[in-house]
C-alpha cells in the first residue's frame, strides 16, 4: 500500500467507530466536529509533506523491515542522520501547522518499543519484540497515526502505583487469560489519541516488584471494545464553534488535541503485548520513550517559534515600529533562543548512538538538556512576542464588530497601523499572535513544552543521573593539587 | 451623599444610556451582560470594601477639597503615606478579585491632572485647574468611576499624530466654540470604560506645536451624545456565555474589560476641558499620569499574583507533590518575584514628594523600575505557576463532561488527585491557575502588566533620563583617579 | 566627645594593640599597611561624611539614649524614617568608596542586640538589656567603629555545633566565672574586624538546648588578651604592595576587608555579656541581624553599582562606543537592577515596625526579598559592565609598561579610545571595572553580596516562612468557588 | 618530522628570540618566566595529549595536503566529523587545563584563510591560496602552534580605519615592494602570541575601498624584526611570582596568556602574503574567523566548565553540604547550562557545509548562537560556583597563614570542614573556584568568553543577518489567512 495522502488520512478515520465524548456527550462524527477538525488537519499535513518531492528527504525513510519507503513517522531510526532529520522533519511540520501536528508519540513509542522489547527478550526469553516487529510492519505497511500513550491520571503524587487508593490510577493488567490480557485504567493528556488509528500503550515509571501489574505494554486499535475517549477543554476552544469567527481564530486550519483515553476492562491479544509484568524493564522503556521525545520537542515548538517570530515581525510592520532598534533586538533576541533549542534538538540527535537491536537512540543527557531548555524559552519568546504586538491583541473588537454594517467602518478606521495595509490583516496577524501566546496553541507552545515528556524537573533528575560527576571532580582535584 | 455600596453603583449604572457594542450589535442592557458584569463586580469590589470596617482606613480617605470622608480611588494623595495606602488598596483589591479591578485609571488621572492643570495655569493664566477641582468636588460627592482615557489608536507609530494620513488617529479638537469644544477621535484599550460614570480624556504623548490640536484634555459622562464603545475581545470570554460552566471558568464572579471608546464629534462645554492646545503640558500630563499607573502595578498585580501562588500551592496540595523540595522552592520564587514587585511599589511611594499643587507625587525613576519589573515577573510567575499546576490544567475536560451522566463518573474517578479532596475542588484550582495564565485573566495579569501604563521600552526611556548618568560619571572619574 | 574624624579614627587605631597576621606574619603597624589600609579609609569616609554639613541628616542622627548627636553608625533606628535615612547613607558611602565600608555589622548587631537582650530580659529577669544600654552609650560617647560578629566557621555544615568532632567550630563558653565568662573559638569571615575598636559578638544560628553553650553574645575591645585576627587574601591584593602601580589598582584610595577573628580563652566580664545560655533567644538574634543586614545591601551594594554603572558609562564615552543603542540599553538595565535593589531596601525601611525594646525593625520578609536579589543582580551588572568595558580591561599591560622609557609611548599609541582623552585616562576607568568586576573590589561586590549577611537558600527559607502561603491558598480558594 | 611532544615544543619557543615585555622591561628569558610559563604548559598539553594513544582520533588527523598525521589543531576540517572532533578536543582540552590553551586561534585561521584565499583567487587570478597552501605544508610539517591575529586596537570606535586619526590604529600596509610589503600597527589582545612560533595576520572588520590599505594577510614568525609583544596583567597575576604560593594559585600549572603584538614597520615576503587589498573580501575572511572561533567556544569553555563543576561539587562535600537538595539543584543548573553551550558547538559543527576550496565550514548562524550562549552561561556558572563554595573564597588567609608556625595550626583548625578531609584539600578547592571566578582564569573563563571571537553585539548582527525574517514572516502570513 502505498503512502496515504491526507485527505485518504481524514476518509481513513471515518471508517473507525472511535467512542468519542466532548461537552459531556458522544460525538458522531468526530471527524468533521470543530473542535476536533483543526487536530485532524494538523496530523493531515504529516501525510500531505510525504506527497511533495521537496520534502521527501525528511519525510519518509526506507523501512529496514521491508525496504519499502515509509513515512519518516513510522520509522525506525538507522543512523544518527535519521535521528537529525526527523527533528528538521518536526521543525518543517512546526511551521507549517503553528501547532502540535501529534504524530511523534508514535513514532518515539516505536523506537523505545523496539529496543525495550529486543533487551526484555534477551533477559527472559519472551517474544515481544517479535510481536512489536510484526506490529510495526502493519503499521509502516497502513501507514497508520498511532498514539504513543504514556501518561497515567496518577492520582496522589506522593504514592506509588499498587499504593493508590483507587487501584486503577494507572494502566493495570487486571486478569491473564490464554489469548490474552485485560486491562483497566486510563492515559491522561493523550495528545492526537482522537484521531490515531491506534493507541499503543508504556507504562509512565520505573516500578518495583509490588507494582509489575502496571507495567504493561500492548497496542489496540481506537475503537477497540471498552476504549473510549473524552476532549479536553482547551483555551479559547469554542471560539471554533462560532459562525464567521476565522479571523478571530488566528489560526483557522491547525491545532493540537489531548484526551483521556479510557480502557474499560479491555481485552488484548497476545500477539498484541509488548509487556506483561516485566517491571524491571518499565523504567527502561519510559526512559527510552522520554528520551526520544524530548529530542522531539527540539523541532516541532522550534518550527512553531519560526511562525511566532515571524507573526511578530509582521506585527512590528503593520504596526510603522519594524525599526526601532528595540524591537530588532527583541526579533533577534527571540531568534536566538528559538535557535539554541533546535542546537539541543540538533545535538542530542548527532551524539546518537546504536542500541543492542539496531536502532539509533539519542543522546541522552543532550536530549534532557533540550527539553529542560523547552520549558523556559518558549515562555519567553511569548513574552516577547507579546511586548512587539502590543495590547491590541487582546483588547480588539470581534469579527463581528469589523464585519457589522453599524460600527464596521469604525473598526476597520481606527484599529489601522501603517496606512498601506488592510485593518484586516493587522487584526489577523494580532489574532495568530494571541492564538499563540494566550488562546488554543498556547496549550501546545506553552504548557505542553513545559509538561510535555516530562516535567521539568523529570529531566534535571536525568542530567543529574547522567552528568557523570564524580569524574568531574576527578577533574578539579587534579587541577587543585588535590592528592 | 453618603459613598456607594457595590450594589448601589451596579444600579447607578443601570441610569446611564451608555451605548455598548458586543460582537457587532449594540447591546441594550450592558450591566448584566455575562460578558461584562464579572468586570462590573470587580469595580462593586471598590465600593463595597470601603464599607468595611476592617478595611477603611485603606479604602477611604479625607479629602482635601471636602473634608468629607471619600473612596480612595476619588482621593488627591496627601502624603507619602496616602501614596503607599493606594498601592496597598490596590494589592488588597485584587487580592479579592484576581482581576483588573479598573478603577485605578481614575484614581491615576484626577492626581494628574490635578497638577497638571495647576502648572498650565501658572504659565498661560487659564482656568483649568478650578475646572478640574470643581469637577473633581462633584466626583468625590458622588463617588463616581471615571475612565482615565489616555492611549489613542496611534495609527502608524512611525508617525506624529498630526502626520498621521487619517488625522482622527488622535483625540483632537475639531471645533472651539463660544461655549465649548468639539472632539473626535477614539481611545484604545479602555481598561473600564463601560462600566464607568465618566471619561476622563487625556493626550497620550508630548507634542510639539504642529500637533496643537492634539493637546487636549476633557471630562464627559459615558452616555454623553456622541460618545461609544465597543467591547474587546479576550482569551475563553464566551466561557462566560455557556451554560452550567462556573467551574470550567476558573473565576466566575470577577474580570476586566477593555474597549474602544470613540468620541464621534462630541461636544465639551468649556467647563469640563482640562487643556485644549497648550501643547507644551502635554508631556507633563502623560508623564504624570504615567507616573502614577506604573506605581499602580506595583500594587493591583501583586495582589493578583498573591492568588495565583496560592492557588499553585492549593494545586500542589492536591496533587499531592506540596512536599517536593522543588515544588516548594518555585513557590518561594514566586513569592519572591511577587514582593519585589512590592516592593518597587512601596518605595516609589514612600520616596514620593509634593507637586506645586500641594498633591503627592510618587519617586518617577523608581515608579518606572517598578512597571519595568512588571512587565517580566508575572510572565515568570505564571510560568513557575504552570509548572507546579500540571499539563492537566489544559487537558481536562469541560464541566459538562464532569456533570455527564454517561461519563461524569469516569471524569471523577481519573482526575482525582489525593483522594481526601474531591476532584471538583482540584478542577476548580486549576481552572484558576488557567484563567490567570491563558484565560480571561491573563489578558490582565500578563498583557496588561506588559502593554499598561506604558509597555516596557516607554519605561526604559523614563528610566534613561531620570537615572542622572553624569553624576554617576562623575563618581566612577574620582574613584579612578581621573581629573 | 565629639564625633571622630576620618583622621581621629585612623589615630584611634594607632593606640590599640591589635593583634594581626597577614602572610603568616605578626604585623606591628596595621594601619600603614598598605594591604588594610584602604580598608580603613573606607571606615574613615564613615567619619569624615559626617563631619560635613551637606550629608549631616544622613550621616548623624540624635540618640534616644542620651540626647546627644551621634554618629548613624551607632544610633538605635527610632522611626521608620531612620531606617530609610540609614540606606540612603550607606548608598552614599557606597558612592564615595565603591567599597564596603565595613561598619554596618556594628549598627545592625546594635540594633538587634538591643532588642533580643529586651525580650531575653523580659523572659528571664536578665541584666543583659542594662548591660548592652551602657555598653552602647559608651559607644556612642567614643564614637567607636565595632564588628558586629557572627559568622563561626561552622566546620562540618551538616552538624550542629554540639556535634562538630571538633567542639569549638563554634564561639562558646568554657568557664563560667563569678566575675565573667572565658570563651573560645573564632568568627570567620570578620568584614572590618582589624580596623574596628571592638568586637561585639553573637551566636550563628538557632539552637536547641545540647548547644546552649554555644548561645553567647558579648563585647570586648580589638586588643583583648587573646584575641588575634588573620587577615584573608582578596583576589589582586598585592598589587597593593607594587611600586607605582595606584593606575593598576583601579581605586588606590578605598577597598574592602575580611579576617579571621580568633578568641583563644579570652575572658569576659559580665557586664559585657549580652547572652549566656539563653539558647532560645539565639535564633531571635540571629533573625534579628540578618534581617538588619539583608537590608543594608540595599543600600550599600547600590551605591557602588552607581560606580559601576558611571564607570562602564565613563568607558563606553572612552572607546568612542556611547551612542550605540546596545550600549545606551545596557546602561538602562544596569540602572534598573540596580534601583530594583534599592526599592527593596527602602520598602523593607519604610515598612518597619517598632519592636518591643523601642527600637525600629525592618519589614523582615521584604527585607529578605532585597538581600536575595543582591546575590543575583550585581553579578549581572558586573556582566554588563565587562561587555560594555571590552576585553581591554584585563588584556592591556601594566602601569609600568605606560611608564617604562622603552614601550611606554607604544603602550600610550596603541591603547588610545577617542582621541580627545589620554590613554592614561581609559585605562585608570577600566582597571576601576576590573577591580570592581574580577579584582579587589569584587570581593565586596560580588562573592559578599551572595553570601554576606546569609547565604542565598537562608533568605529563601525566611521567605518562605513568612509568606504567609495559608493566607494565600485560602484567597484562592475562595475566588475559585471551593468551599 | 614527528608530532612534537609538549617538551619538545617548549624547547622549540627557546630558540626563538622572541621580544617580549613585561612590567616595563624586556625579558630574557620568556619560556621561565613564572608569569608567562602557565600559559606556555597550556600550550604544551595540546602537544602531550596528542601523543596519547587513548586521544589520537582526537588529536590528531590525517592532512589532506600531505596525507601525513598532524595535530588536529594544524588541520583543515574535511568533513563535519571533523568539525565535531574538533569541538571535543577543545572540551577535552579544556577539562585538562581548567584554562584557555590558545592554540585554537590558529587552527581557526588556517580554516579562515585557506577558503577565503581560494575565493579571491577565483575573482582576482592572485596567489594567495597557493601561497598559503605552501605556508601551512610548513606548518603541519612543523607542528607549530599559530597565533591567528585578528584584533586590532580600534582607536574610536564610532571610526573606520582611515578615519582614525593616528593611521596606524588597525594594521596596515605601509609601502609595497617588489619582494614582499612592509607592515605597520598591532594586535591587540592576542591570545597565545608570546608562546606561538609564528603569528598570522588578518583583518578585524569588513572594509571599503578607501580602507583598503588595512585589508592585509599575512605571516611572520614570532621573531621578525620589528614585532615585539607587550604582555597584558590578569586578576592575581603576581601570585605567581610569589614564594610557596602554590596552594594559593588554585591552578598552579595552567593558565591563559593574552598580549599586544607590535608590528614596528615589518617587512614581509610576498610568498607570506595572503591578502593585499583586495577590501572585498576583507569581511569574508573576517566572518569565517569568526565563524570557526564562535564555534570553538562551544568545546573549550564547556571542558573548563566541567572542572568548575566539578570543583563546586568538591566544595560541597568538603563543606559537608552536599546532600542538600538545593545544592544538588544548583550543580544540576550548572551542568544544564554547560551542556547547553556543548549542544551549540555540536550543532553548528554537525550542520557545517563543504567551502569552495574544499574544507568544511560550520553552520553561521549556530555557531553565533553558540557564541552569543557562551557571552551568559559562564557567568551563571561562576555565579552559582561562588554560591556553593561560600564566603571562605574570598575570606581564607594566605598560604603562607596556613604554614606559618606561629598561626597555621589555628588556621588548620578553623577553617576545617568536614572531618575527614584535610583542610589543605578544602583550601585547594576554593582557591581553585577563586582562580575560575575572579582569579587569573576568569579572565579566560568570564571576559574572554564575552568578548572573545567577537562581542556579544557582533553575534547578534550576524544572527539578525541569518535568520532569514521574510521566510517567517510568510509562513505567519499563511497560518494567519492573510493573502
Amino acid at each position: 500500500m502505498a503512502l496515504m495522502t491526507g485527505e485518504q488520512y481524514i476518509e481513513s478515520l471515518r471508517k473507525l467507530k472511535t467512542k468519542v465524548y466532548v461537552f459531556g456527550e458522544r460525538v458522531e462524527n468526530f471527524v468533521d466536529h470543530p473542535l476536533i477538525r483543526p487536530s485532524i488537519n494538523s496530523v493531515a499535513m504529516t501525510y500531505d509533506l510525504a506527497q511533495e518531492k521537496e520534502y521527501e528527504d525528511l519525510m519518509t525513510a526506507t523501512s529496514n523491515l521491508t525496504g519499502k519507503k515509509v513515512n519518516r513517522f513510522c520509522h525506525l531510526h538507522q543512523s544518527t542522520e535519521d535521528l537529525v532529520k526527523k527533528v528538521k522533519m518536526q521543525r518543517l511540520i512546526g511551521q507549517k501547522t503553528a501547532s502540535c501536528f501529534q504524530r511523534c508519540v508514535g513514532m518515539d513509542a516505536f523506537n523505545a518499543i523496539w529496543s525495550t522489547t529486543y533487551e526484555i527478550d534477551q533477559k527472559y526469553g519472551t517474544k515481544y519484540h517479535e510481536n512489536f516487529r510484526k506490529y510495526l510492519e502493519y503499521v509502516q505497511e497502513n501507514d497508520l497515526t498511532v498514539d504513543g500513550a504514556m501518561t497515567d491520571p496518577k492520582g496522589d503524587r506522593g504514592l506509588s502505583p499498587s499504593e493508590q487508593k483507587d487501584p486503577d490510577m494507572y494502566v493495570r493488567v487486571i486478569e491473564k487469560r490464554a489469548d490474552g490480557i485485560v486491562v483497566r485504567g486510563a492515559k491522561a493528556h493523550q495528545t492526537g489519541s482522537i484521531n490515531s488509528h491506534d493507541h499503543l500503550v508504556m507504562p509512565t515509571i520505573a516500578m518495583k516488584e509490588k507494582d509489575k501489574a502496571y507495567a504493561v505494554s500492548f497496542a489496540v486499535p481506537s475503537d477497540t471494545e471498552g476504549v473510549f475517549m473524552i476532549y479536553g477543554r482547551q483555551s479559547c476552544d469554542t471560539r471554533k464553534l462560532e459562525k464567521n469567527a476565522d479571523m478571530d481564530l488566528g489560526n483557522k486550519n491547525f491545532g493540537g488535541q489531548e484526551a483521556l483515553v479510557v480502557f474499560d476492562d479491555v481485552f488484548v491479544p497476545w500477539n498484541m503485548v509488548f509487556m506483561c509484568e516485566e517491571y524491571d524493564f518499565s523504567g527502561m522503556m519510559v526512559e527510552r520513550f522520554a528520551g526520544y521525545h524530548r529530542q522531539s520537542y527540539g523541532g516541532c515548538k522550534v518550527g512553531v517559534g519560526d511562525v511566532l517570530i515571524g507573526a511578530a515581525a509582521v506585527a512590528a510592520d503593520y504596526n510603522g515600529a519594524a525599526k526601532a532598534s528595540h524591537i530588532k533586538d527583541k526579533l533577534i533576541e527571540m531568534t536566538h533562543l528559538n535557535e539554541t533549542l533546535y542546537c539541543c534538538g540538533i545535538a542530542c540527535s548527532a551524539e546518537g548512538t546504536k542500541t543492542q537491536s539496531g536502532n539509533y537512540y539519542i543522546n541522552n543527557l543532550l536530549a534532557n538538556v533540550c527539553k529542560q531548555n523547552v520549558t523556559r524559552f518558549p515562555y519567553e519568546i511569548t513574552r516577547l512576542a507579546e511586548d512587539i504586538a502590543g495590547g491590541l491583541m487582546v483588547t480588539m473588537p470581534s469579527q463581528a464588530d469589523f464585519k457589522s454594517p453599524e460600527i464596521g467602518a469604525i473598526c476597520d478606521k481606527y484599529f489601522r497601523g501603517v496606512d498601506s495595509v488592510p485593518t484586516e490583516h493587522r487584526m489577523r496577524i494580532l489574532r495568530l499572535i494571541e492564538n499563540m501566546c494566550l488562546g488554543a496553541a498556547a496549550v501546545g507552545y506553552r504548557t505542553e513544552s513545559m509538561h510535555g515528556a516530562g516535567s521539568p524537573q523529570a529531566q534535571r533528575i536525568m542530567i543529574s543521573r547522567q552528568s557523570d560527576l564524580e569524574a568531574k571532580k576527578e577533574m578539579a582535584k587534579k587541577i587543585a593539587g588535590i592528592k
